[in-house]
């Protein structure tokens, strides 16, 4: 998926909003646990639930990988079922990979090629050769991480460096533009620390964030639009259990559909 | 497995050889791929042809992600049949993985609970909540990269920092040195850049440091041991293509325990 086509779905939507598919088997509805693949259920439950009032959906790779065989096929099933029920959503590998070239390259035909994913997270540690593979994939998007939404972030992301007098976050933002525009590249920016928005901003007027945090980890969506809008929209917002996990009763896709479009409805006040 | 029992099957052996099982699917030899699972048989006679010679063996997760469930499967019988048949080794899921808290718990469940690794690799840009779940686990590992061995290690883990004036990857040991002793955790650190091996055993004289990049990526096993080694050895130095490609033809387990047999021997002269 371009930019243009994921703008354009933005527009006529009046959202920005990513769900966030962290499907853990022992926190969905009971109710489902007697179908062949009770992970795969609830998210096609969610996804036909919320469709309309989303952009992208982010299954973590993490909440699959756990049940090991079953748990890669609740997640294959479920990007097959997005691709071809909803070819307009932009679809997201939370998988925070990176590693080497040759490494690298493996991952990316994991999620672009075997699994058919539209883009992937990625850390940056590694540097240069370590993103580039994914950037080599007509039509894909590297999401690198810069600032994330956890307490760790303060660990090393926000350490000033000597010479460039930069946050390594920022250094992270100045550095990794030279490897693709943004055309080809969003980054992550935790919605917990909005008020450093705006100095990413100065850094990355154009590109797209993946803005993680907004409800169940206490980031505020208005301050979220008013620091990080820019004139294509360039926000993804995402939220994950405070939509997914609104009930655990067979109610869930409806209330999750609730807990959606309030989400969509305040957006809209931002378009 | 405790730190002891590492060094006591390093001692027996006379080897701190880790074999990288980096086993493309499209590399191993083609006699193989009429087996019902071509990549668990390949590693499976890497494994028996090499045993003695090797303390530790390290399936590089990317390799196995990239062909799906069918891939998965083959790391699975992988791990299953070091545990089965040689529980003495050390094994390391060489995933580089690293999520916020309540995620990287999932991740930790996958490789110890789920898959039955003794240790992890993870990455350190989000931090002590990233890392922190893969150490509640008792007797399993996080190998946490510090310095590693492709070129993009020198966009930012060589950058000086303001404050502390360490240079990141330093950052990353002194820091994470608080989150866990060296009988927890260990560190990756490239051998291609051997000489700053002795400024980071200023920092971290006790922890076993993974050592990638020997061989192929052109470390030398003689400087990494200069440099490397401790009292209780403290090294695990990593070969993968030059081991487990070294032929591709029907002898490739046999060329495979000679080129073990020729580090073996070169660790035995260091020990």
């Amino acid at each position: 998926m371009n930019r243009k086509q994921l703008i354009e779905q933005i527009r006529a939507k009046k959202s920005f909003l990513c769900i966030g598919l962290d499907s853990e088997l022992e926190k969905i509805p009971k109710h489902l646990l007697t179908a062949q693949d009770p992970v795969f259920e609830f998210n096609k439950q969610i996804i036909d639930a919320t469709h309309h009032l989303a952009v992208a959906y982010k299954p973590n790779t993490a909440f699959y990988e756990y049940r090991g065989i079953k748990g890669w096929e609740s997640l294959q099933k479920t990007i097959e079922y997005l691709n071809q029920n909803y070819p307009e959503i932009f679809t997201i590998a939370d998988a925070k990979r990176g590693d080497i070239g040759n490494t690298s390259k493996m991952y990316a035909k994991t999620f672009f090629s075997e699994m058919n994913f539209h883009s992937v997270t990625v850390a940056p540690y590694m540097g240069k050769d370590s993103v580039s593979p994914f950037l080599e994939f007509e039509n894909k998007w590297v999401i690198l991480l810069a600032l994330t939404s956890n307490s760790g972030a303060f660990d090393f992301q926000f350490k000033e460096l000597k010479e460039s007098k930069n946050k390594l976050f920022e250094e992270v933002l100045k550095i990794s533009q030279t490897w693709a525009d943004p055309n080809r590249m969003m980054y992550v920016s935790g919605a917990t620390k909005a008020q450093y928005l705006s100095d990413l901003r100065k850094i990355i007027p154009h590109h797209f964030l993946l803005v993680p945090g907004v409800g169940a980890q206490g980031g505020s969506l208005a301050e979220v639009a008013k620091y990080g809008l820019n004139s294509d929209v360039g926000l993804l917002v995402n939220s994950s259990r405070g939509i997914i996990f609104a009930s655990q009763d067979k109610d869930f896709a409806q209330k999750a559909q609730n807990e959606a479009s309030k989400l969509q409805k305040e957006m809209a006040t931002f378009l």
